[in-house]
């Protein structure tokens, strides 16, 4: 079996919205420093956006800042800080706390300078602390999602899918914001199997060697055979049989209400919901605290909390950091993976 | 404030599907005698079945046995069985185990006569343990669910909706077993301002003196303002502002994947969900081992668990009584109150 590379992986790490929690999340995730044994982290942003926060928290890192990745110092251990070529943001003025344009243009520029660099090699992965939709749409930014937004970006036309991963569970989804009267116009054959054949290589990218995914149905108890609506038999079942004939080990339909019960007895991989919220009410309820989201199917190893910008209790130090901290980890694995399964996971 | 009067509710307990754990269930309520001090309670069905069950289970209770309730010795504290003149089953070659006609015939027309009773005012509540919608099915009975079987056979055309019930918590739904794709043609604002209606009032004539309740929205993140669908600018929104001008104390609509964390946190006493999976995705990743079902709107109390016939542990001595213990307890409380609000719950 081959072994992965000697080199960490590069993994940039972005502030997010500056008027949010990201900053306070930020620098407890380089006091921690929990990512030093298995990443190169770089942080891309305005580094006084983060100095202001270690000022807030009383506390000192010692950084080193560039505007080249190619001009770090590699003996220099101090924190590596990619100083971005934003435009600039007036700390004094800045509406902390609020979702605003400032802080919105901030957040979409120094991501997409982030997938610039990976998609030009430089970096392996980007994750970025929380950005904040309105906030951006006051910034001109126009997408259904951050996914949307990343792989526009990207020129990339290959299925996507946010995948949110609980602690050892990966949940795909065949549609995500969209109108729930319009979801069953989404679930074909075609579509479904798609998202399963994603779910399945991405784990496999990820270092799972057989994945096991269970499929939720759509209706209430799978559509009760037809009588309760018809998208199991016209759509679901289909797509679960192709991909068991492709030789993934995939079941379901799955009523919705007890897949994730199912999951935690056996112990699954892999869940591939119908839409939005059939996942995201458990996601919310397992765990609301710890869980992260992967840009599913994007050529560029993506990945944030699944938690907002959270503006009532910036400032407050109360922020938790152990969901940016898990997308560390993850897009290194991710991106150390991907390395020796090349091609799998696109 | 008025007393609860001294008369303990007279609640008819039923076996359910014969071939499910309904009989288990039964004996291990009827030894565990938690009821005693709040309820009159009487079996009804077949008494050899639940003689099958004392036998296998190796367990002696003492029954009195009539075919009238007006037979029983009100001096004698040995349970109450009343027989019901249904068709009878034989023992010998009943298929345990299994979703059939026999089982189905059975739990029906038991459960018809208990309504009968109840209609009558002859019994105050009625609690039941699981039947299987196949069996019933295979015996010919052709109704949504439970909720419409019962008060179809009660010739009530009021609104109704199954409420289930977490530790404290009342769920509402708007819609039940309608296909996903046909939902939001269900979500009108009569509808939903009448579901918030009927959950706040059932609350009431359960005892809670002011119910707070949250309405979640239809689709992901209540539609954005309209972005994401229109059915919460159209209809919930209109309908949370009828009941709050009714005077209930009502806010929405909240995002389906955190309502129940809202519900936790802030202490509420209901929600009302929009569709079937809406609340049995979290309902059943909340409390699977412990909740039940309230027929809302009925005008004879009428509970059962929220688990199903389990035939896969039939005979096991694996079932776990608490949910109809608790259908047992609720209903007595109900049917205490409702001596006191009379009028408020219907």
């Amino acid at each position: 079996m081959p072994q992965p590379p000697d080199t960490k992986p590069k993994v940039g790490l972005l502030l997010g919205d500056p008027c949010g929690i990201g900053p306070e999340l930020v620098v407890k995730v380089l006091v921690e420093g929990a990512f030093t044994s298995t990443t190169d982290l770089v942080v891309i942003g305005d580094e006084r956006v983060l100095a202001q926060e270690m000022r807030r928290a009383g506390v000192e890192l010692e950084l080193q800042v560039c505007d080249d990745l190619d001009a770090f110092d590699p003996e220099n251990p101090a924190i590596r800080f990619l100083e971005a070529p934003v435009t600039a943001v007036d700390l004094q003025t800045l509406p902390v706390g609020t979702a605003n344009e400032i802080g919105g243009r901030y957040a979409m520029e120094v991501l997409s300078l982030a997938l610039d660099l990976a998609a030009a090699g430089r970096i392996d992965a980007v994750t970025y602390a929380p950005m904040n939709k309105k906030a951006m749409n006051l910034a001109g930014w126009h997408y259904r999602d951050g996914i949307d937004f990343c792989t526009s970006h990207l020129n990339w036309d290959g299925t996507v899918s946010e995948f949110n991963v609980l602690d050892h569970l990966w949940v795909a989804r065949v549609t995500s914001h969209v109108p729930m009267r319009q979801v069953w116009e989404h679930l074909t054959t075609e579509r479904v199997h798609s998202i399963i054949a994603l779910l399945n290589r991405s784990l496999i990218a990820s270092g799972v060697e057989a994945p096991r995914i269970a499929v939720a149905g759509y209706n209430p108890h799978c559509g009760e055979g037809g009588l309760c609506g018809t998208e199991e038999i016209d759509a679901i079942i289909p797509a679960i049989e192709r991909a068991k004939a492709d030789g993934m080990d995939v079941y379901g339909p799955v009523s919705a209400d007890v897949v994730y019960l199912e999951a935690r007895d056996k112990g699954l991989n892999g869940i591939v919901a119908m839409y939005h919220d059939q996942c995201q009410i458990a996601n919310k309820l397992l765990e609301f605290d710890r869980g992260f989201v992967i840009h599913g199917g994007s050529p560029v190893p993506t990945l944030t909390t699944a938690h907002g910008t959270a503006f009532d209790i910036v400032g407050t130090g109360k922020a938790n950091p152990v969901p940016l901290s898990r997308c560390i980890s993850t897009a290194s694995m991710i991106a150390r993976n991907r390395a020796l399964f090349d091609g799998v996971s696109r």
